[in-house]
């Protein structure tokens, strides 16, 4: 057996070298004589590498001195009411419903106050970006979220929404360091990192600091406050720490990389051979519009239900996994994250490029 | 380099083979072509891996079919808040306060109603577990809550408490599979998995099916209602998958070494060659009273600090790690959890004796 090509939507393919690495240290970590995962929260072994991911991190994402980095648990779901039990001061809150996760969050969110849905592209089956230059944001709204590349439908934007000054609070669980961001655009910017980072179950969450108040809605729990783990630099509890340092290890492998502005480079490469085998072939198609489509995740249809299902079953038997579309929606999807290898696209595209010469008559 | 002694009150010492086995299959994990970090927590390996794991842990504690395995995210610390929140009814419970876990749950616990403690052991720095016989129990308490082994002071429950039908909530985090227990004795028996049972960032929830409905705190939000995680067995969004996979390794060692009956002979031999050798020394004495001492946490003290600050160095140079007491405490603290070797007790007196012999006029 060797690795196959994953392009699973998450948890996710992780750089080899990280995982050669973390399976040379599995059994002593360093100078330590333990495993990471046998190693106090509190030792300076551990201080160490969570302190390194987070600055790494800073570093890679050029993150203002005035926002924090907080590593957390409970997945990008549990975000979806922290941010309001911690930022809905006056209880408004604004959400552009661009798919499924987006739609969650904004369900949560009326549960702590009034959630308005300020833009959909849900009349298209979330084909596409809405125009989110003029939109009407509430007055007095704490903050406007948007869910920034869209996992199921494979969606991106490309231009923040005009925010009209209000805070932008974004998830970014499946583009997470796929290229550079301005973070001091952002209140809130945060992701699982089971897609481009790291092992599921670590939450990272960069926020600007005046966001991080004692001033959190009655009756929230404290391991859902912003502000104790801020206070604790992640170490309130014992944290998920064998997850930050995998994903400490893929911050360096990033940085060996060239960092963020590479790692686009990198990624729109890739997403250029599936795209634009899609965009000549006669079989494939992609769903999405052009100018919204994600570097990340890439949904496309044959237009047929079997042929569909028999393009999945052929490129599992030739080692490409989990191209099944998202069980809401159907077709392929290739999830490309930044530890996907170029060779696996090309491999897929003339796979494809097999299959339809095929199965055409 | 070589392994340790690993004394850690948590995360703590993993079995040598369980890390042995992760670390061989850390890139390809049977025949799937990747790593479990990698893994779709929907595709049928995983099924497998977690669906294994709670049948194991059923069969180790002869969980009784009405009741509910959970692995869910946020340490023991988020259960604090996620009991009274989906089991307050009548928005009363009684907290016996015995270390500063239990504080803690007691002190979350009246954010959400009227937590009472009805008995406590802070009068003599938590060095005993009050008699439990019978308590002012609350007429419409919706539970008792203990924190059955008190990680930091080294006392363990021996009986449980008389609740007087009311039901009980135990967190087990630092003796979670080390001896047999009768779970129908229980509403909810939980604990985080880093001490007995796996890397941190997972912790079993272990909960009869009545105790979950629909109908929990207002303003619960949907990651912390048991419902939703019972509902879609522990599935609902993203598992620590990877942690959940390690603890199964673990379960499947537990059975090879008999299960917990054999653990629990194994854990009483362990703690006895070090409490024998507590009760025979003149430098060194055991903190707790004799008959509610833990055989997971052994806190000891020598009485002066400056002994005790020299004994942890030699101790640390001759490779007996995380001796030191909890910063709230002081002294030494060595846990010896299932998977600490009866080597590394004896290790760990040997040492102790030769130092008394060294340090004693
Ligand atoms: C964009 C986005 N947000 C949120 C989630 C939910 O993440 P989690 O499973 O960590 O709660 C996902 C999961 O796939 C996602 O793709
Ligand atoms: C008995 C007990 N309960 C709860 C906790 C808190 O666990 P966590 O850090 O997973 O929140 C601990 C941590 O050491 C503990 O020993
Ligand atoms: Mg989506
Ligand atoms: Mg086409
Ligand atoms: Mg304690
Ligand atoms: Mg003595």
């Amino acid at each position: 057996m060797s690795r196959v090509y994953n392009f699973s939507a998450g948890p996710a393919v992780l750089p080899e070298s990280v995982l050669k690495e973390a399976a040379a240290e599995m059994l002593e970590y360093k100078g330590t004589g333990m495993s990471v995962m046998e190693m106090s929260h509190r030792s300076k072994a551990y201080e160490e590498i969570i302190k390194t991911a987070e600055q790494d991190l800073r570093d890679l994402m050029n993150i203002p001195d005035n926002y924090k980095v907080l590593f957390l648990q409970g997945g990008a779901s549990q975000q979806f009411a922290m941010i309001p039990m911690n930022l809905m001061k006056n209880k408004v809150a604004d959400y552009i419903v661009t798919g499924q996760w987006a739609k969650k969050a904004y369900e949560e969110g009326k549960i702590y106050g009034k959630a308005n849905c300020i833009a959909s592209s849900a009349d298209k089956t979330f084909s596409y970006i809405p125009d989110c230059s003029d939109l009407p944001i509430s007055e007095d709204a704490d903050y406007v979220y948007i869910c920034e590349n869209n996992t199921i439908y494979g969606t991106k934007f490309k231009t923040l929404p005009n925010t009209k000054g209000k805070t932008l609070v974004s998830d970014v669980s499946s583009c997470f360091l796929s290229e550079p961001v301005d973070v001091s655009k952002y209140g809130i910017i945060y992701g699982g990192v089971q897609k481009n980072i790291g092992p599921a179950g670590v939450v990272i969450v960069i926020i600007r600091e005046d966001l991080i108040t004692e001033d959190t809605l009655s009756g929230t729990p404290t391991m859902l406050k912003y502000k104790i783990h801020a206070d604790n630099e992640s170490l309130y509890n014992t944290p998920p720490a064998y997850g930050i340092y995998i994903c400490g290890k893929v911050f360096k492998w990033l940085k060996e990389m060239g960092g963020l502005e590479k790692m686009k480079e990198h990624n729109e490469k890739k997403a250029a051979i599936l795209y634009d085998f899609l965009d000549q072939s006669k079989m494939f198609k992609g769903t999405v519009v052009k100018e919204d489509r994600s570097l990340m995740n890439v949904p496309f249809v044959t237009g047929s239900d079997e042929l569909d299902a028999k393009f999945i079953k052929e490129a599992k038997a030739a080692g490409f996994e989990n191209l099944k579309g998202h069980r809401s929606v159907g077709g392929m999807r290739a999830s490309i994250y930044n530890a996907m290898p170029i060779e696996g696209v090309k491999a897929l595209v003339e796979f494809m490029g097999k299959f339809e010469a095929e199965n055409s008559k």
